[in-house]
């Protein structure tokens, strides 16, 4: 028998430092750089032949490229389904690249006797998304497995971009820095739960899956000095955080009463024992952008109808490099570390 | 109880006409431009601030863009596991577009327990059938579900490619072209499905799964008129062939003498009771080229490692539009027409 650590577990998919460990032991070493940013995307600076432009040669504009496989269980939540999610995902990783997303791929594993009805919905929830976020759905796939061998509808989505303000990665945050938050945490990942368990649901608590192109885009254009961009998705703001702080070899500090959770949520997470620090957004970006700027981006973000609730949650510090912060509100401070293993399983 | 209609079955994923009948009804209504032509690649001419380029301001360079989830079992196989597959798979859909693939993304969806040696396998045969044909994986996402949520590994690559001959179309075949096919037929499917049901495998039957980039870059830095390409996977020859006379509103005339199936393919076809023209491959192209550069088509494709069995094997006829003719050996005639149903599930 093979002992435990051979095999995949949850917490290999859930976005913590058991996933970074498979994909530095597995995927990195298989086909990637391992000098390659972890980012979201992956930017690109291709010829006309259709060669990489090489890196001393001063190509100014890259195309980004991201996807994405959700598997989130339920399909259908309050405020969304696996296809908002999917495009909204899709869309907010171009944009961590601050490239405008224009194109999007979209693949189905359908289980055998999946509703048909149930599929056009999805389809046109992922239409609606994309009509809001002005992107194109433009190429697909479908496949079908016989019942049981996958459960439900798994979605892929890819996304291309035109990269429109080189640089911005979650390894160029520089001390100093602002950190803005575009809203409140925990909301897509307690309306999962709250459904997926079939436990009380509220109001109170829906998704936040929206696709973020106006705020990233009224950044650019207004010229902010945006450095790195973040979506918080498994993991929460913690592990978020913590891949910048370590991407970027620097430290950063977070005034916990600046971090908005809604009461109702609050309320689920301290009922499911979990932390809203780490549980997923699907409608929230954390800006790391220069401090001249950050009163600026912050007016920015808070005229699109996504960014109302933005604050300035915090800023980066030159030490330790790679910790992150949190002065409590009654002004004590503890450290924010990477999620380790599984949280919660199948929320994106 | 809603009834049997209104369920995806194992048909819509086979690539046949149910399939097709669920693009239409689900997915185009909800997304898709019903006018656009049903390639496997969608072009794209994005500007530099990343809007769409309308057709009438003249962009002469697109970018191909395309997706596909893989779920073949088993996930190794004689000749070939899932990721050589993938790679392979993304790379010969871009190429129908005379594109150059550049970039590949690959997502993987992993049930709880498969073995982490196994998930390494088949990164690296990702990594080696993209170092072959010099495309780099440059991006990826890692999903983990439960045991029982999916059967063991999914794998959903998607590619971008710059194109180098515009216009290469599966609706750009036209009457009197010829038709070319770069090898045998039949030896993926086959072999995928000897390896599933554990029936007599042989050294003769090997899957074909391969990445075709020498053979089209070399047609197209030859200068041959190409118009149509399709890589004839699910579904095989028979459905990529009806596709292409549909798309193009052409006759397709096919001399069954040409095409070439192994002699343990064929046998192994015939135990299993199904027809060879309608079995996927995955190292194959069919190529529609003007009639004057058909023998120097030929002459390219066969100096290239995957060509060398190319064959002509048909022509473009003007009438009846959308019809694919078979001449048998005996000089009768037969209608092939698109599969309608499953015929191999999970083959790709």
């Amino acid at each position: 028998m093979p002992d435990r650590d051979d095999r995949i577990t949850l917490s290999h998919g859930a976005g913590g430092t058991a996933m970074a460990q498979l994909i530095d032991s597995v995927f990195t070493v298989a086909y990637g750089d391992p000098s390659a940013p972890r980012d979201d995307s992956a930017i690109l600076f291709p010829d006309r032949a259709g060669f990489e432009i090489p890196p001393d040669q001063g190509a100014e504009q890259g195309i980004a490229f991201t996807t994405d496989s959700f598997v989130v269980d339920p399909i259908f939540f309050p405020g969304g389904d696996i296809g908002r999610l999917a495009v909204a995902g899709t869309v907010n990783d171009l944009l961590t690249s601050a490239a405008r997303p224009f194109a999007i791929s979209a693949s189905f594993i359908i289980e055998e006797g999946f509703p048909i009805a149930d599929m056009r919905t999805i389809a046109c929830s992922m239409r609606d998304t994309a009509e809001e976020c002005r992107v194109r759905i433009v190429t697909g796939d479908t496949k079908v497995v016989p019942r049981g061998s996958a459960d439900k509808l798994f979605v892929t989505t890819s996304g291309i971009g035109r990269v429109l303000r080189p640089g911005v990665s979650g390894a160029s945050a520089k001390p100093g820095d602002a950190v803005i938050l575009t809203g409140s945490i925990g909301d897509h990942g307690a309306a999962v739960m709250l459904a997926r368990e079939n436990l009380l649901q509220t109001e109170a608590i829906v998704s936040d899956a929206a696709p973020l192109t106006d705020i990233v885009m009224s950044l650019v254009e207004a010229g902010c000095d945006i450095h790195a961009m973040r979506d918080p998705t498994r993991g929460g703001i913690g592990s978020a955080l913590n891949e910048i702080a370590r991407q970027s070899g620097v430290a950063i500090e977070i005034d916990e009463s600046a971090v908005a959770v809604k009461p109702a949520v609050a309320a689920a997470c301290e009922a499911l024992g979990i932390d809203p620090f780490y549980v997923a957004n699907e409608g929230k970006m954390l800006i790391i952008v220069a401090a001249p700027d950050a009163d600026r981006a912050l007016e920015v973000v808070r005229k699109s109808r996504y960014g109302q609730q933005a604050a300035r949650i915090g800023g980066v510090r030159p030490l330790p490099a790679g910790r992150v912060q949190v002065r409590t509100s009654i002004g004590t401070s503890r450290i924010l570390s990477p999620p380790s293993g599984e949280l919660l399983p199948r929320i994106c």
